[in-house]
């Protein structure tokens, strides 16, 4: 049994500041527990004891007999401070619905809360949440709307507001919820512990995840690629915009990860990101109704040629397909419209078409194996739509479990009513096509189970790596300097050509013979970021003349230019042959931690911010479709009579800088840049590596 | 007065085919002409005679003793073409309501109501629509629903099924109409006509277009520039995607142009197009509802701080700005909301705000001159709502002329009671938040007035220009060769550089030295297409030597490896200095004829497919948009070190490529490839043309 069990099936509740006043959050939780047909014992607790909707009122939780399964404090913050060691004594899981914690900057309330609850082995959900309601014994532990329709989708808010609100829409919308859980503040569990509830939760199809930032992001991965293939979730992460990160920021001081991060974590894992909270309820409801697709062939019925046309747009947005075998749309529909229909896909019965014509075509639909998934599409021409209910209601019920049929119904007063009709029967319908498409593509998206790879061992020359981050430390350094950076990416297996630092001409001259021609020289400095434009880099020499003629220059030019500056040498290494200019970089994100990133050189990079990422360390599999993800990768496949450059030789830089990250922590930024790619390997040219330096 | 006044504003309206069964489409026509409250004279025509409705039945349009404003044809295809010529000498206008006609392949059918039409001087609507509605007279001359309310939003649509729907989707969300009007298959009048009467009808605001292809793109693009500036569009324009673009072609026959010219067509002339239907119904009935916001300072008010951020978002992904003076944010909003509330936009009046707090903070929102467009949002928490109702419609009502105020109400029963309230009220209120915020976009786009600039004469030398085309024309060749296509271009004013086609090695040679090394050298045949494959290319050549070389070696690779190849000779030319290449086209698109291209060349063409279009000719201001729409125009600016680029070289470019394809039609494609453009200038590198070549 999940430890999680008796917060989301408790046999005992108490409410902490229950009150006798109708109106009153603390009122509303105890009568919303006791219409939401609880089983269990509920223990209202009031100093002024007497009695509330009919149940004995305590005047202290420890009068209480027996220990409690969940106690929901209600009092204000500076009370419940007060009490919680009491309450702590008495019940496992704790819900603090009461505000005015670190939201409003009281970080010390807070922490006062979980740690005394930590100390008698309880959990605290919230502060500042607006409670739980589970379907399961069941109860609706919130001060929300008290009607609550049971079903198979949980909701995670993260806010209360909303969260309250998405009750009510829930019910306005037939969706059925199996939980509904305010994570607010997260001051003890999170959503983290509340998904690994629910995805073993029987009663839990799809989770719908509202959260606004994530401050454990790597254990929240760990979750979600652990779920079980019939446990979905999607997920409407707010404060994308930087608009938005600063409304998150004033509202619940949760630190908001840069989007495009979240992003590609979400994609990493095979999570569903909803950009619109419409989008989101709208996917869940579908998910929560419809079996997932056995293939790819969608088919849309209709009966006006425009809403098809319309259909067929949104379909190939989303990446639908549109199935196109002429011979099948033929034998199956051909016989079920009139002359003057079309069969071809947008399937068109024409506007003669009413119940009889939507019946017989579904059916045709449903029971073909070649069609997959059906969009079926009705303009309400103003008139009877009774019959066509009913056929679509007993067509669809009869077949739900076959394949998935969302419906959009476009029109007036009978519209609607077909819609409404449809939500009681627990069929996903529309009065947007673009809203019933987009929620087949979710439906197709969370079935798709992602995979991310094995991740393999490598071989790493750890001592060497401390070594130079020692060195650095010693000095405290927080950036390292070019050859260092090459030392810990050569001591991880990474492609690094040969290098030397040399300190007077005749190691310069001595390094470049070793070498071998073309050499580039450049200036080691830890003053000088800008090396070219202090004149402290020497590209393409030739010979043994030019090595001495470009050390002296380069000494000259830096003393000149940047007078204090402390030289350590200058770093000598091969003048590469053209290739492809990419750029593999690393940094710590504030969710995520370690993540790596890759993109085009240049431009690429600079203006068109063609960069991907992932959170590390990344599997060779995951790399390549990360690879695969920026615009400009068909250069790397060779476009305009070029080659194909070597991926692998990619990909294997990627997986080791992101195995040297995760291992050495204190790694808190990573460049290589450029790394160069040819037909066959890929080589490092230039590394800046940043690490954490204890003050 | 318009000519088309008698369609919209009829004195007398005849009904040929009218039934006198119910449920029949000449029964409906009759029945909600009828209904509209119609005080015009009506004719119902059908050859049985008797009564309809109490009115009298003619048998023959003949009979009917005065001329007529408007005849409706609803007879069978057979019969409508048989009855035309009656029903056009007695009236001005006919609306063919039958089907049966092009979109079914019977084109002559088609052509014969309009040509007989025509013979009378009488217009037709149609055929294959479902009638006109107009708010003047009013009259409901359509067999959709009855009930249509009054307003100022005429909506136009390709698609009757579709339409019919709109109608009663208007009379479901209180969206109210000054006309409806079916334009089917454009038979005679198209939309092109009919938004040049919409645009002077006093009763319209906004214009709701949907079709699915143009035919005169050119005609359309001049109605929408001359439109009176308190007129708006919006467009839907299906087919966009190439499955949809199928499925116009099998509903309509209707000649789909390719998206993206329409894209750039449309932003050329300032249209706003949505990209679903739901958009465009939210989007038109807003602008009909809502002033013109003064300025861009927009504010957010809402109760959850999670919406909020959820407003913020959406508002940055659609470019609006969120009003961030905090000192008039603070003045205007700090003394509404309790301490832990947050005056900074989103302005967040907390959990506890009703009523009371909405009226105050929306009342000062619309008195703050600085804040310029309000989006109140309400997140429902299942309690009573009436006082924030009367709040709402309240303060709105007092203030719906000063600046838009869009409302989102989020939840359950009481958030749709709201919004129903509201948009009786004539107020625009979203279940959705994207969808406010889309609106107001909207908005804020169809009120932005676009001016595209002037176009300047220039000089061109059209007798050359003519006299290259001849040659080609007379060796029945419709592609041009390199040489030839350069010949235009310096003919039009555009920097081509000095190039000479030399026939044998002292040609050559001479020519070289009259243009100064280092040359390039190419082949000129007709056969050879991929020059430099079969070695008809060489660069960089630098003396008379290397020039007697490089043409001996052109001869023999081209002999050798194209052996049937008609060798017209060398084309000699400077070999240019590096700087960004380009690209200029021009094509010839079935909806707009002749548009102009541009983009960076290589690369940016042919993987990130990073080009812009524009319908030719372009006056200067508006090529100036053009090029920065691309995405690489980083690039042209200068980035990484790089100067900035003779910007006004290319303008310059595009310019005379675009009069040069608008006055010679027979150009059917050109290519200028690449066009290297410096920090002066811009040069011709090489050239492509087709031209239209006569069978």
């Amino acid at each position: 049994m999940h430890y999680l069990e008796p917060l989301f099936n408790p046999k005992s509740v108490a409410i902490v500041g229950a009150s006798h006043h109708e109106g009153k959050i603390g009122h509303t939780v105890v009568k919303n527990i006791v219409e939401s047909g609880y089983k269990g014992k509920i223990y209202p607790v009031n100093p002024k004891g007497g009695e509330i909707l009919g149940l004995k009122v305590y005047k202290n939780i420890l009068e209480i007999e027996e220990d409690i399964d969940v106690a929901i404090i209600t009092v204000p913050a500076n009370v419940a401070v007060n009490v919680i060691d009491d309450v702590a004594k008495k019940a496992k899981f704790i819900i603090v619905i009461t505000s005015g914690f670190s939201e409003v900057g009281n970080i010390e309330g807070e922490k006062k809360l979980v740690e005394t609850a930590k100390k008698h082995g309880s959990r605290i959900l919230g502060p500042n949440v607006f409670g739980i309601y589970s379907a399961k014994p069941p109860i609706n532990a919130t001060f929300g709307p008290s009607k609550i329709e049971k079903g198979n989708i949980a909701v995670v808010s993260q806010s209360g507001a909303l969260g309250i609100a998405m009750i009510g829409r829930a019910s306005e919308e037939n969706m059925g919820l199996s939980a509904m859980v305010s994570i607010g503040n997260k001051a003890d569990l999170t959503e983290v512990e509340i998904l690994s509830y629910l995805f073993q939760d029987e009663y839990t199809r799809v989770v719908f995840l509202y959260i606004e930032g994530l401050e454990n992001g790597r254990e929240f991965l760990d979750i979600i690629r652990k779920r079980p293939p019939n446990k979905s979730i999607i997920v409407l992460k707010a404060g994308r915009s930087k608009a938005g990160a600063r409304a998150v920021a004033s509202h619940t001081g949760s630190l908001a990860g840069s989007d495009a991060v979240f992003d590609a974590a979400f994609r990493q894992v095979g999570i569903l990101r909803a950009d619109s909270l419409e989008d989101g309820l709208n996917w869940v409801t579908t998910v929560a109704l419809s079996p997932a697709p056995k293939g790819k062939n969608v088919v849309i019925i209709t009966n006006g040629g425009g809403l098809g046309v319309i259909a067929a747009d949104a379909c190939e947005k989303y990446g639908l397909h549109l199935f196109d075998d002429m011979e099948v749309l033929k034998k199956t529909f051909q016989d079920v419209m009139p002359e003057f229909g079309s069969y071809k896909n947008p399937v068109d019965l024409t506007g003669q078409a009413g119940g009889k014509e939507y019946r017989e075509a579904l059916e045709r639909a449903f029971k073909e194996d070649s069609i997959h998934a059906i969009l079926a599409l009705y303009c309400d021409r103003g008139d009877s739509i009774e019959e066509l209910k009913e056929a679509l209601i007993e067509v669809h019920k009869k077949y739900r479990n076959v394949k998935p049929a969302l419906y959009t119904l476009f029109g007036g007063e009978g519209a609607t009513s077909i819609i409404q009709a449809l939500k009681r029967e627990g069929i996903p319908a529309f009065s947007d096509v673009e809203d019933a498409v987009s929620s087949l593509y979710a439906l197709y998206k969370v079935n798709e189970r992602k995979d991310e790879g094995e991740l393999e061992e490598i071989e790493m020359d750890e001592e060497k790596i401390k070594e130079v981050i020692e060195n650095a430390r010693k000095e405290r350094r927080n950036k390292l300097l070019s050859h260092e950076a090459k030392e810990i990416l050569k001591a991880v297996g990474i492609d690094v050509p040969e290098f030397y630092l040399a300190k007077s001409i005749d190691d310069a001259i001595e390094a470049a013979n070793k070498i071998g021609y073309p050499v580039v020289m450049k200036v080691v400095s830890e003053d000088i970021i800008h090396k070219t434009d202090v004149g402290g880099v020497v590209l393409n020499i030739e010979d043994e003349k030019e090595v001495a003629e470009a050390f002296e220059a380069i000494m000259e030019n830096c003393k000149r230019n940047v007078p204090h500056a402390n030289i350590r040498g200058i770093e000598i290494s091969k003048m590469l042959p053209k290739g492809i200019e990419t750029i593999v970089g690393s940094t710590t994100d504030a969710s995520f931690g370690k993540v790596v990133m890759f993109g085009l050189g240049g431009i690429y990079v600079e203006v068109m911010k063609d960069v991907t990422f992932r959170v590390a360390p990344v599997p060779k599999k995951e790399i390549r479709r990360m690879i695969r993800e920026i615009e400009s990768y068909p250069l790397l496949m060779g476009v305009r009579g070029e080659k194909r450059k070597d991926i692998d030789a990619i990909v294997d830089t990627i997986y080791r800088v992101g195995l040297l990250v995760d291992k050495f922590k204190e790694i808190v930024e990573l460049d290589i840049n450029p790394l160069i790619v040819y037909e066959k390997g890929a080589k490092v040219v230039d590394a800046r590596m940043v690490i954490k330096v204890e003050k």
